[in-house]
């Protein structure tokens, strides 16, 4: 079979998508994202030997926002390996990703690492290694992005910070279990700040790598054993875009990864991570343009893990 | 009709609840609490003309808990009268005093001032007319006991503020809805001290005469008008024992409000207030001995609002 | 204190409440109810010694609907005594009164005689004493309204019988927890049966006298004991009117129970049953004027049992 | 990449499982079920070119239960495409597979096909085709299994028919919500003949060919388009074993599907079919022993889709 014309899809898709850059509605409690215009879209597709393909605005940065929580679960399993199971489960949540009534009938084991409950708990544990953990996850997705510009951007942090009410409920809660070690306020101050991280879709296709080549990272190293990349990947499939999981699952069968700021990964083991960023999101807070690119690549490029 | 001969039917219900004392289980969230022996055993009945009964360890000050949500609410709509009911409802819970699950669902208004999120609203209410507004509650408290040296105990207060993470999730959560307007470290001071404050059974059924007396306190004052006081009671008997408030209802039959630390509070409107204290705990959280002997004293006194 | 001009106070009510009459929704569900015009209105007050005070249609016979439990739950506590509650719970629902997630949640135990859950289970009780346990309850209703004509409507319960899905979804999930005995089509036929009762604001007000009366009816017969009508005065207040218990209780301040029809029943223990009817509903399923002139009659007679 | 050898693999997880097969609990809930000894022990692993490989009893004919909800599924697809989503979602459950509360929270919309009130809709739509609706899909398993003695066991049937009072509630609240064309009684019928299908091993890895295949079955037809394949395997992986979904997906890395007769169907696409049966269920109602045999036979011939 011969390889697909992804430059040609990608430009089809941005042409295809236009209609629905107006539609999506811009997260807009705090200030930095809801600064964001919905017109905004850019795409990448980089595969296993380094080939990457663009369109649109692909090198602009933006709030990776819950992306992040794959980098955080993946440097946890590198310090822990399987005993972060002990903490949370890796089952759908069914539900909202910010639910305390589900935390609080599940008695503080959070559904798994992709709600806000569990990247709490799994940046507790990297805490636990390091008192400012969320430097092992910054130095680590610098290397693995090839790009040592990558950083935080505190004023988002800063603002999440301000008026993460919620997440802090979540985590006296999470204290109140006993499933918090570190003080409520340093993991919260951690959490904001890697969901703060600021990358373009060109460089989080190259970050992202290591997912579908077998845990070897973009610059040759080994990020994950093969089986926990296969771990990740079937985590993202099945709750990495929260109560949407079965739906991607259905329209791009693919693991995927969203974020509020706009972001969504896509992993084809063997072959490709796509990145897809437009700001408008759909009432369930996804990228809609995002999620319609995803669906039209899969089609083209008859694509699917299925 | 013969007034009962209640200093007989009190001594006879200290007798029978004695097998009792020892089944309770003391609450041990706190170390001042756990401190208590389960087997302290105190009640007092105060009739509208004065004449008060008592039996065992009456005079004994004990930590009210969460019957100070009486004095709570009573002075809220002191201060701000049926508007108290534009943050909260007055609703049985129908589940646990302390859910995050249900405030969740609905929207941040809890659903009677009797839980504690519902508390934690009527206190900040208060906070919104004096800076140290728990000592508004502590200056009725004192006068309507006719006892100034009635007090908060500190130490009750700073043991709840180092533990109280459930209340800190809860205040959070509160302040996600907007339905918190001081600063959640302050109101949870202010709640915890409330809580705090050491009375006496005796003390207790002076305080509350206004509830029986159509809102005129032991001192000759009016703390509410006579649509309020029924209105208190009403909640009181809904909403008084959490998850219990209908079989309270059911073999009781009177307005009445616990605490966790073992003491209740009934009214018979129009003709006494009884209270009771003993420490241990039914496995719903509220005095086992002491409910028994409210069951006993409107048996055997043939008394009930129905 | 001089009796009350009850008359006047009736029909001071009616004027009041012309201008509701027109704002409720009749109960659509079944053509026999929908068929009523939200215009009627009808209200009676009828003291211990016999005296009745009307106004309105007050012999105008409507389908007293889920009124009629209060009557299932008497007879079956004759039949019973207290170990109905070997089957079922007295505490406020806190929800929906036809919620099937409580159910599952409680393993089949309904939490009180007054949801269709509980009335259902309290129904199967009385069917385990006669194959027409229905009749049973009819020929108590005959005799303590004094009306012998008093009738279920068949139409009415036919046309329950044919849409009610929820209701047989529910006693299938009772059977399924082994709390319902007999089978499912006749239990679901005398409930709807004894819910297609149809009786005038006068009928029930003689009817109900007994839970005035400390358990003697109108003519003169125990129908229970006085502990017992205590604990059914209780169960009202807590649970006859489903999610608006807190707020009737205080708005009202008197045990309660409503009915889809648009009929409610109220008692003040020792003084008199105060009956009303409008058919337009609450969007909670009270009727709308039926509330509101009831809480006109206990601040006008400044009545309350609180 | 040489072909594992797949005969040795499954006689090594033979062994290895053994010491399992007495931990499980065989399901209890009707007699024909109960009846089968947990020491059974059965699995087949076709591939795309036929070739079978099995071990223990793989010829030996069990109860495939909910395994028979993707034959459902598949036909339904036949029927009426994507217009199956109109009546139902394809989210995971996040619960139990045979909630109420769900069903009720989410107004009658199943939320996948997999779970019972899903495959009530879905069989209720194949019944809109066909009176005897179930006979459509015992033709469809008969030729792509191609073995025509595939049968209903009727006596599975009827006996789930005679006890199946919690499928009855959830048919009778779909029934509430609109979603049930057809008489309950005929879909519940048709529903328990569906899951007495009764196959072994050998057979269902024969049957499930198509999915492996995109589309085609063992005998050369077109079972269903690659589109619809890729989603059926989605909605397998997402929801296919319940509230255990995310586990599987974790240690096994396949789209399956579980039958509470003791059965597993497992599909990696485009290589082979994998078939498990042991009676014995862990407490979340999958095989035990089958569920660590695809674990053993995804590690150990490196096989996943991620």
């Amino acid at each position: 079979m011969s390889t697909p014309d992804y430059q040609q899809i990608l430009e089809d898709i941005r042409n295809e998508v236009q209609p629905l850059l107006k539609k999506g509605k811009v997260a807009d409690y705090i200030p930095p994202l809801a600064g964001r215009s919905p017109l905004h879209f850019g795409m990448s597709l980089r595969t296993l030997d380094g080939t990457t393909y663009s369109t649109g605005e692909a090198r602009e940065r933006f709030s990776i926002q819950s992306i992040a929580k794959v980098f955080n679960l993946t440097r946890a399993m590198q310090l822990e390996g399987d005993s972060v199971w002990r903490r949370l489960n890796r089952e759908p949540s069914g539900g909202a990703f910010n639910s305390l009534g589900q935390l609080e009938r599940e008695s503080g084991i959070p559904r798994n690492p992709m709600i806000n409950a569990g990247a709490l708990v799994v940046m507790d544990m990297i805490l636990n290694h390091a008192e400012w953990g969320e430097d092992l996850i910054l130095e680590m997705v610098r290397r693995i992005s090839c790009e040592p510009s990558v950083d935080y951007d505190l004023m988002v942090a800063e603002a999440e910070h301000e008026t993460g009410h919620r997440n802090r409920a979540i985590a006296w809660l999470l204290k109140t279990y006993r499933n918090l070690d570190n003080p409520v306020e340093r993991v919260l101050q951690a959490y904001f700040r890697l969901c703060s991280l600021s990358m373009s879709c060109e460089e989080l296709a190259t970050a992202f790598h290591y997912l579908a080549a077998g845990g070897v990272s973009a610059d040759g190293q080994t990020v994950a054993t093969g089986e926990q990349v296969k771990r990740i990947n079937a985590i993202m499939l099945t709750c990495g875009v929260y109560d949407e999981a079965g739906d991607f699952a259905y329209r791009i069968g693919l693991p995927t990864k969203s974020g509020v700021g706009g972001g969504i990964v896509a992993i084809l083991p063997g072959q490709y991570v796509a990145t897809v960023w437009s700001p408008g999101l759909s009432p369930k807070g996804n990228s809609l343009a995002g999620t319609r690119a995803l669906e039209i690549l899969t089609s083209r490029a008859t694509a699917s893990i299925f």
